[in-house]
């Protein structure tokens, strides 16, 4: 699609205002050395190329057709395209699935025609395609894209023509440039693949609002990211998920969360702002990331370097601390007032050679992961000279070098000498750091160890036998006593429970267990049983059981008269213990989000939770723990033992093994999941499990 | 300063390469209309203008002196000033405080001089004055600054001229810009007093490390901003606050949590980037802040209304509801394809008029408080005839219009027009939002009634007595008993306590309370008690109250051998209640922080706290526990009966008071405040003061 030896432009034309002349425009103008076949039945040329009045009779089958017609004819077009033998087609075309009901239903046949005559489409609805390096440009953008080693793709078309301009301004260059427009067939995974093993691309950006494929895109994008970049500005990121969830982890998860967790699986690099995608698509075109998190930043202004300071500790980087050996050859090379430790002050009236000197010495420090050099244009500043004893220096060293010149018109010519040597240069210290904080996230990624999953011996067919009972009982909701048999089942520890089904059987189970007890309505209709008094905890003696028994099937029975009552669950009381909530919610795109957090009532208040997709390695268990703040409650804080981080760790597994082996589990709660003290393991407390309707 | 009829540039040369040249050519440059002297023993004349020998020697006594002259021979000059009757001084010069202890003590002694002689000095180490409309350009930047309304000082000169290169590249006019150097005399707050006066200025924006004299700031500020926006933006956020404390109030307060507490206090905006400064200026300058939060975006492609939608969610701003009204006559003029919901789709073929149909209905909605028009070229955009379109809707309304005209170099002339006519134009969406979100919260701090506080009825005798005591016993942290004097003499309900120096009394205590009690050790050294074993919560008779008492007197001797025990308090059992910390922890620059939360163990871990400065009206209050996530623990989670608020907010209120009466309270916990259920009160289970030392 991207290198064809021949091309046809369906719907060229030479009319003023009409797409079809534009891109034709495009092609000519940016030098493409295959052979053009524009086709239009109403001329017999074309900017004098000769035009055909239909596909199928042109001269030779063309690798790629650009159709630029009536939504109306596109199908017919395409249908003489596969008859021709024709494999590819960017269909600019607008009036589809955007556009109505109509459209959408225009775009589903357009689907089956293009399937079934084996025509790769990208598109329709979009502005059509760039490679500079073949060199080609089919797109009815007004601007060209300038050569380099970004690849682009945008969902939305317009945005493509703003990034133009943007990236002119800003000296960006592309390799590849695509709009993906309605993505009927080939989707931003189709041009992962396709970008991976282009040679031209080293880094690819796209402006996404959705995926197609979630799983689809994880596979693709976890082994694209181990070779270059992929960085991605996600649209529609507030928007509520349409689904109604009853579980803690369903109404928390939310469409949000679960694209921070799939990024974060397959390496997928967040922007934050349009502006911070080409930020970033610049520095990784120009720089290498930085292998650790200690900066050093040298300044000829105090200010900015404050103001850097405080960016990078935000950005969790850090200020490296220059070794003795670097500090004492900056004192003998810097006047006396200059600060030798980092932020490196070569003071206001520095020269280029004083700026050499710093950062010759700093670079070479080995507590030194990346720079960033700022300038600010003060009386005796070379701003360019300076430039260039920047880029010599940074270009003898293998870490990352950023520049902050600031001011403007002032320090131009130096940024044009800055970029030449590849060195972006920002206009505020804040977009270096936050440029180079995203850098880092992808060494991290790279030196990820590629996840291995334990897998435990379970019992699997104990769960498919209570799915299938709960199935012919026309629920999908389990009630406690079946989740904790399911938990039992994948050997998650569980607080020891009987069922009981009359008083009598409820005396004999607070026997057998051993006071104290708790017991708990059982009811397939009562989900939050706390909220109707269907829970008793602390139960000492038969006495005190008698009557709880008699309270909660009487407050069962009066705030849910129809609800049909199986009796009560009655458990041992454990002893005081930390609780966390364990919790799986299924994303339709993304597949199982495991949650954990602060458990008990207070979760959905205090919102203290992580998430990652299954299945899960340990280490990654042990990174969504540290990622709450009540992980230090779990080490114990004042004077408190640990709690049992181990145990817990091995819950999530087991749970990650569980959800990953059972698709057709929606929503799993455990809360709390009592977790006691280190040595001691934990327990799940209660425990709520939905499968798919 | 600003419009001085004469002035003395001491110091002022032709050499190239001087910084007394280059202020002198600012000088004459800017078109000052007033009489210079240059003075300099060097030269007969300068630049064609008579030059004087020494300030002594002026045929008249100049009412600004522009100081540019080695450091040491400053102080002589200044007192030649003084002999001749100069009022006021710009001390360029360099070499005083920031270059170490020599110049420190130079500082010190210049500063008394200049206040023995009445002399207000800005400086030293600056980089000068500048007003547009005088005009004056006493610096020694290379760039002159644009005329405009935003009066802008910095800490640093070198941003000083980083920012006036940026400012010409994007169209950013100043009344007047000051470089503010060591702040020997004058500060912020001084310059913020002139600012307010000053007709030309409309905006005030700083750039500031630190402030000289924090309650003089926040008088100053809050009425400054009642006239005019004030914007700063604060570097050096992040250093943690040198003092050791003790409490968890002054534990989690930091200098942070000042600044940000005194802000909101005084109405003062915080940009949290440079570019966020100026871009905050630039629309305080041009536009008036918008009434509301409902925002209309008007656009030309679906992606950059999503990206819009999404900032504006993220910042607490949201997407106004057109009226049935405004959606008819919308759907009348545009084409089938628009949406004429928000955001207003006028696809992507918009005409110049169509934009204007759109943005006249949506701005004459009444449930618009603001606009946002986002443009993107493609083929039929026509970006000028746009731009003029917006500049005549946006003239004729009084609510706050923002431009997104995107695509760089084909939006030049669109950007020109705009601009013109007062409208900002941004080169991406969330730029627009965050600055459209801080003048909106400029709108909540002008309609935010003057505050009233409450004064209750307190036993101020009582405090004084117990401080009294106190420091006769050589102490500053006041045990729990007298801590809970102090919270009594101001009406604080507390849980009643008797303390027992033996056994014999806890026995009686306990009896007097009536079971289930409490104890806790009581002892000077001992202040987290629950740590060494300290605390027995639940006791139900005196068996029980007897092992109790030898426990928490047991570990007491065990953990901390020499502290003096003075016994035991015994305390009511409380019923169950929702547990807040309300603390105070005086801070060094801005006075009594006060601080709410989530109370308990967990204070630390989670964080979940709100901070405000003393005294703190019954809004206020509301305000901070709103703050809080487990604001809705208070309200009643699930079924719970809510919490008494009001006892909180009262209580709130009288620590305020305490604490504004009292200067010496340092540090102040009330940790737990036990919440009980509505109408039945909180009290203060434990509390710690720790005075001044």
């Amino acid at each position: 699609m991207f290198r064809p030896s021949a091309l046809a432009v369906i719907g060229a034309s030479e009319k003023q205002g009409k797409v079809g002349r534009v891109v034709l425009e495009n092609i000519l103008a940016s030098g493409y050395k295959g052979t053009v076949f524009p086709v239009n039945p109403s001329y017999a040329e074309v900017f004098s190329l000769p035009c055909f009045p239909s596909v199928s009779e042109l001269p030779e089958a063309p690798e790629l057709a650009i159709v630029i017609i009536p939504a109306a004819a596109v199908q017919g077009v395409v249908e003489e395209c596969g008859a021709r033998g024709v494999k590819a087609a960017v269909i600019i075309s607008a009036g589809f699935k955007e556009s109505g009901r109509e459209g959408y239903r225009r775009e589903m046949e357009l689907r089956q025609v293009a399937e079934g005559l084996g025509i790769e489409v990208l598109g329709p609805n979009c502005l059509g395609i760039a490679d500079t390096s073949t060199p080609l440009n089919a797109t009815f953008a007004t601007k060209a894209p300038l050569p380099g080693k970004v690849a682009f793709m945008s969902q939305s078309g317009a945005l493509c023509t703003a990034v133009l301009g943007w990236s002119e301004e800003n000296h960006l260059g592309f390799s590849r440039f695509i709009s993906l427009g309605n993505k009927m067939d080939l989707n931003e995974s189709d041009l992962l693949v396709a970008l991976e093993q282009d040679a031209n691309t080293s880094v690819i950006a796209a402006y996404l609002e959705g995926v197609a494929d979630g799983e689809r895109f994880l596979d693709v994008t976890a082994r694209v990211s181990r070779a270059k970049p992929v960085i991605i500005f996600k649209a529609g990121v507030t928007q509520a998920g349409a689904k109604a969830v009853s579980s803690h982890t369903g109404s928390l998860a939310g469409s949000e969360n679960a694209y921070i967790a799939a990024f974060h699986k397959c390496g997928a690099l967040r922007a934050d702002t349009v502006e911070g995608l080409f930020m970033l698509a610049q520095g990784f075109s120009s720089q290498p990331p930085p292998s650790g998190p200690r900066v050093c930043v040298v300044t000829n202004a105090g200010g900015p370097g404050i103001i850097t300071s405080d960016a990078l500790e935000r950005a969790g980087l850090s200020l490296a601390s220059l070794s003795e050996e670097t500090a004492k050859k900056l004192r003998e090379g810097l006047p006396e007032a200059a600060s030798v430790y980092n932020p490196v002050d070569v003071l206001g009236d520095a020269s280029a050679e004083r700026y050499r000197l710093a950062i010759e010495h700093a670079l070479a420090d080995r507590g030194v992961d990346s720079m960033i050099v700022i300038l600010t244009p003060q009386a005796m500043t070379k701003a360019s000279d300076t430039a260039r004893a920047v880029a010599e220096c940074a270009g003898g060293a293998s870490k990352t070098v950023f520049a902050v010149f600031m001011g403007g018109q002032e320090v131009k010519e130096a940024e044009d000498i800055l970029r030449e040597a590849g060195i972006p240069n920002f206009s505020f210290p804040e977009e270096a750091v936050s440029t180079l904080r995203v850098m880092k996230s992808y060494t991290d990624f790279l030196s990820r160890p590629r996840q291995t999953w334990v897998r435990f011996d379970v019992d699997k067919g104990k769960v498919r036998d209570v799915f299938a009972r709960v199935r012919e009982q026309q629920r999908n909701e389990l009630v406690e006593v079946e989740a904790r048999e399911i938990l039992e089942a994948y050997g998650l520890p569980v607080a020891r429970t009987l069922m009981a089904t009359n008083l009598e059987e409820c005396i004999k189970a607070g026997r057998e267990i051993g006071y104290p007890v708790v017991i708990k309505i059982a009811s397939p209709q009562i989900l939050h049983k706390t909220d109707v008094g269907g829970v008793v905890v602390g139960i000492e003696n038969t006495d005190k059981l008698i009557s709880a028994y008699e309270q909660v099937t009487a407050n069962a029975r009066k705030f849910f008269p129809r609800a049909d009552i199986w009796g009560v669950l009655v458990q041992e009381m454990l002893p005081p213990s930390r609780e966390l909530i364990l919790g799986m919610n299924r994303d339709s795109q993304f597949g199982p989000l495991l949650m954990t957090g602060l458990g008990g009532v207070y979760v959905e208040v205090l919102k203290d939770v992580s998430f990652r997709l299954a299945p899960v390695s340990e280490e990654d268990v042990m990174d969504m723990l540290r990622e709450l703040k009540s992980y230090w409650l779990l080490r114990g804080t004042r004077g408190e033992a640990p709690a049992d981080i181990d145990a817990v760790i091995e819950s999530v597994l087991r749970i990650s093994q569980l959800v990953t082996d059972f698709p057709e589990i929606n929503e799993l709660d455990i809360n709390p999941l009592r977790v006691l003290e280190d040595g001691d393991g934990c327990l799940a407390a209660d425990a709520r499990i939905v499968l798919e309707e």
